[in-house]
């Protein structure tokens, strides 16, 4: 344990609030802890050891539960392909299972074969049960509400704010000491991901711009589209645009988002269209097109190459999986494969956006089933019999989670219940709610992550935007689905969901650049306050084609950070740190970048020599947490002793 | 003139002052632009025509005054050599004029022969004449804290920050559409000058890094110095230092400013010794060493290829002259010839720090006249004799200016005025207050000027630190003395001064990154609202190796002041415009970067095409100027017909 100026207090056990309302409090606390743990546990998702060992003890002693498994503490990654192997071999795929897939209600079930298919018996996987489902959600929104609770979790946080300002006084110079004797690393060289970033943005502007001048240049008479039927050539496109490439700026190209998307969603979204031209995003940022995406993936493979050549950056880029069709997933892996556009330094993930009411309208899909049948399907047809489907069973390798994206600020009507219709009956033109959206996300990934691990495959983890805008109540449905969310700014708005967020450990990717252009000013932006409170925040660029201005979108968002909040180098490396903990990074690098033993919680986790977080800070970190979760379980003792006096 | 949206108010006359406050304020104002007018003719220091056109109407109604020349409207530079030109060509140097130069009150005065000057009849220049200067100066003092004038000046500059606000609500879109049609030109690709770097800390903390480890790399056994009499090894330094340069990160190299550096200008003065060591300062970081400041020069000329390849980026750093011995220029001039540090993207600006008191204390100077003498004599020499003084004198055509430097916020007890010691007899060990600096900066880099620009030679412009902390009366200072300056924060503090700065458009070089590690939180920098109320503002560094974290330090700098400030296109390029127009480049270099006109103010000085500010922005910066102006000439018209009347 590294020696330091240690912030104690005695007699601070009921923190101001009432014995009765304490413990009510503390019992409510570790109870939806205990529902997370759950959730996380049937989905391979991952849930501190701290907190699991803290409930462990409270429900020996005071719950019944089915805690007797040890959480898991890391999820199953394929790592690289070695520099001899080559990352496009198909020769490697498991043999087919032979089982049967079919949806109920909008989840898939696997059966052995048809005869348990007639039987309605399904293959032995853990399958999710609505009705429970609805029973946690209902506890943890009445916990959000509750008077006591909410008093309890708000002293807590300042608590934790203000103790973190006392430590900085006290222990800054001796962090800065420790780094400084620690040899060879720095800031510059610890490891970093970009744990939030779709691919259609991940070039910044003048990158996309100079791109579209360079393929005018070198290929302006090379078929790129068809359009009623004709070919047409490059120069054609920019033809029917009126405009010569020569010209075009970053102006005129006019993806960069400005005042005028603030609070403005619609407005941004129209900014992923270069020149204001669907057609360009189509050519240029889209994996199918007449050229089979060829544009889009010659451009990641800049940035993935700008990446390898910085060395410490990685990134986790988003692609799309519409739910339109089933042929969407050996389309996108034949784009990969074709084209090449593997990266040792990008790990990804699949985004879904929820526009199904889009599709609906456009009579494109029957129900709302029908399109998760076309997300999950060909995942789940692909794990049972992987000879069949080469193709998409090595993209997956690549690919660690899903993601669920759009507007939440857009207001739904309906209130998800398990009185709700199913996804299969689920035939009006109206888009279901966030949370319905998630619900059936987690469902199916939770069943799927169940079979591939049956079989050795690597799993995936549910990382959804979550709490960028719109309801509170997302971050309860995240809470409960969500290995780790994008954005999170709505936890300051409440204090019950953001010390849950705190206690679990749940790690945020937050980007204040993009909050700074759509929804929230970046001096008020929270990341500052989290992260001091000691919530498990990464930093994340999100879009640089929108956002950012420098070549290096990712360190122009650490500098940006640091300078405004004055971060110290130790803030600056814990939250690298945090990025690399929360991707999707096989547990081989993640060895490999922060030490033999990452997954240990506390400074035994921690090897400064890679990392560059001070020790000190580590054992700050692991104490608070511990003593905020020892609050629980002494609430829990008390109560029991009570309980015997009576 | 382009058409926009244009606010007019109607009645707006005396401001809410009283009629006789209103015509007291515009005379001193006038008055006070007046002086400034003289000083700048006078050192060939520029002056804006709008300004000067103005107080021309003035003066020839209602005061008398030696107005008659036109104002200087740009300085005098060399141009760049040409790509087929050497520019370290030592052949072109002008014939001994055979001159002779005497220091008297601190003053160099010029004498054609011996006869002349035991007649004390100097060569006829203007020469300064500190009586009339401290009645000028007396006079702005009194203006800053006169009531009617301050109330003035502040519901001036409100008014404009409103005006530009409402011009902004207005035509914003309209400004933005004419940069969206301005074809091949975007923020990207106009030209930026960074317009305030000290060249010992031009380059990153990571790139020193780099550096130092490369060079022990490659050469540990090389002798770098020389320790009492004993040769030294690169090896050998740092074995003394007890490092492996290996080991070594930027944490320990520890030369970035922090949270401790703020509102410490000493703590971050030795922020310039790498590894807190003073050592590692002389070897890499200075011109004059055991290697001829070569490792200086090495990292210096990998910044200016940086530049060179970035195309758009512009610089202007600062070397040291101390004032110590005469042999420091030669010095200069000679490191810079013999590592070939000449690069078409950077100019260069001579600081000298305000340092005399140490000097003096080390008994290295016997009075304040002997360290100016050892600054200006050999530039009075290498003028009249370029012959034999050929490397200065090429070294000097790359020269474009003079800075002072140090801690504004130190105070001094004497109090300048035409009562204080001249510098020859100014032998106390007490440092020289600023104004006092400043004052015998001026008067020689003045008769300097003079004395040049009769030889056809190049002048230079004062371009000092100023408002950065301390008194507002250093910014008094400068008003007379200053080209431009660099900071002038505290000019949030002074209405007048503010004002009359917007009045006479004097540059500000501002670096707000700078000031957010020493002096002012980010988020309280006023660059944005001087931006908006039309002073003439543009951004810089100041000191990469100690506030930057990116590559491109510039392009973070203008990045954060965007994303922070939320700032337009319009806005960005309208700074970068600024910051052309304020360095050092040559006329025929701004002609190229910012158009044939670009000496003429309004929209007629704009070529959009080359710097993408909209014509729109610059009309209504232009017509808002002259609507301030015709305040003060209509104040002198009233008052003449009041007189009539009465």
């Amino acid at each position: 344990m590294p020696e330091f100026q240690r912030v104690t207090i005695s007699g601070d056990y009921c923190a101001g609030i009432t014995v009765e309302d304490y413990e009510q409090a503390a019992k409510s606390l570790a109870k939806a802890l205990m529902i997370r743990e759950k959730y996380a546990r049937l989905a391979y998702h991952r849930f501190p050891r701290t907190t699991a060992r803290y409930l462990e003890n409270v429900s020996g002693q005071a719950w019944v539960g089915g805690f007797a498994i040890t959480p898991s503490c890391f999820a199953d990654f394929h790592p690289p392909p070695l520099p001899q192997e080559d990352p496009y071999c198909l020769h490697d795929a498991p043999p087919n299972l032979g089982y049967l897939v079919r949806m109920q209600g909008g989840i898939l079930f696997v059966y052995d074969d048809q005869k348990m298919l007639e039987r309605q018996e399904p293959h032995s996987l853990p399958y999710p049960d609505l009705e429970t489902y609805t029973v946690d959600m209902s506890h943890i929104l009445a916990l959000i509400t509750d008077g006591p609770t909410k008093t309890y979790c708000h002293r807590r946080l300042n608590f934790l704010e203000s103790k973190f300002s006392l430590h900085e006084m006290l222990n800054e110079m001796s962090e800065f000491k420790e780094l400084k004797s620690n040899p060879h690393r720095d800031f510059y060289n610890v490891r970093k991901v970009d744990t939030h970033i779709h691919a259609a943005a991940c070039m910044n502007q003048k990158h996309l711009l100079r791109f579209i001048k360079h393929t005018y240049q070198t290929e302006p008479d090379r078929t790129v589209a068809v359009k009623q039927g004709r070919k047409i050539t490059l120069r054609q496109v920019f033809d029917s645009l009126h405009m010569d490439p020569y010209d075009l700026t970053v102006d005129s190209l006019d993806v960069h988002a400005g005042r005028q998307t603030f609070h403005r969603f619609d407005k941004f979204n129209s900014k992923y269209n270069p020149v204001g031209a669907s057609e360009l995003r189509d050519l240029y940022l889209k994996t199918e097109n007449y050229l089979g995406g060829e544009y889009f993936a010659r451009m990641v493979k800049e940035v993935a190459r700008e990446l390898e050549e910085s060395k410490y950056q990685y990134s986790e880029p988003r692609l799309s999986i519409y739910g339109r069709s089933p042929e969407e997933w050996p389309n996108l892996a034949r784009w990969f494969i074709q084209h090449k556009v593997y990266s040792p330094n990008m790990r990804w993930i699949i985004q879904v956006p929820r526009i199904y009411d889009i599709f609906r309208a456009k009579k494109l899909l029957p129900n709302f089933g029908k399109m998760l049948e076309n997300i999950f399907l060909p995942l789940f047809q692909a794990t049972i019999n992987p000879q069949d489907h080469r193709e998409l069973h090595l993209f997956l390798k690549y690919v660690t989670g899903f993601d669920s994206v759009d507007d939440e600020s857009k207001h739904s009507d309906h209130m998800f219940s398990d009185k709700s219709p199913s996804p299969d009956i689920w035939t009006s033109e109206q888009n279901p709610p966030y949370s319905y959206y998630l619900y059936y996300m987690y469902a199916n990934i939770m069943v799927l992550n169940n079979l591939r691990r049956e079989r050795g495959l690597s799993t995936f983890l549910f990382r959804p935007h979550c709490g960028e805008a719109g309801s509170i109540t997302h971050l309860v449905s995240a809470f409960l689905t969500a290995d780790n969310i994008s954005h999170g700014l709505l936890l300051k708005k409440s204090p019950v969901l953001q010390y849950l967020y705190y206690l679990a450990q749940i790690p945020i990717a937050m980007s204040p650049l993009s909050n700074n252009s759509l929804f929230l000013e970046y001096s008020k932006n929270p990341l500052r306050e989290f992260l001091h409170k000691g919530l498990h925040v990464s930093l994340s660029t999100d879009d640089p084609m929108q956002f950012h201005y420098t070549k290096e979108a990712l360190m122009e968002e650490y500098a940006i950070a640091a300078q405004v909040w004055k971060l110290s180098t130790c803030d600056l490396c814990e939250i690298a740190r945090n990025s690399v903990l929360q991707s999707g990074l096989s547990h081989q690098e993640k060895q490999k970048f922060l030490g033999q033993n990452y997954y240990k919680e506390g400074p035994e986790g921690n090897d400064i020599r890679k990392t560059n977080v001070a020790q000190i800070r580590m054992a700050f970190r692991y104490e608070t947490l511990c003593n905020e979760l020892s609050f629980l379980s002494d609430a829990m003792k008390s109560e029991e002793i009570t309980a015997l006096i009576k």
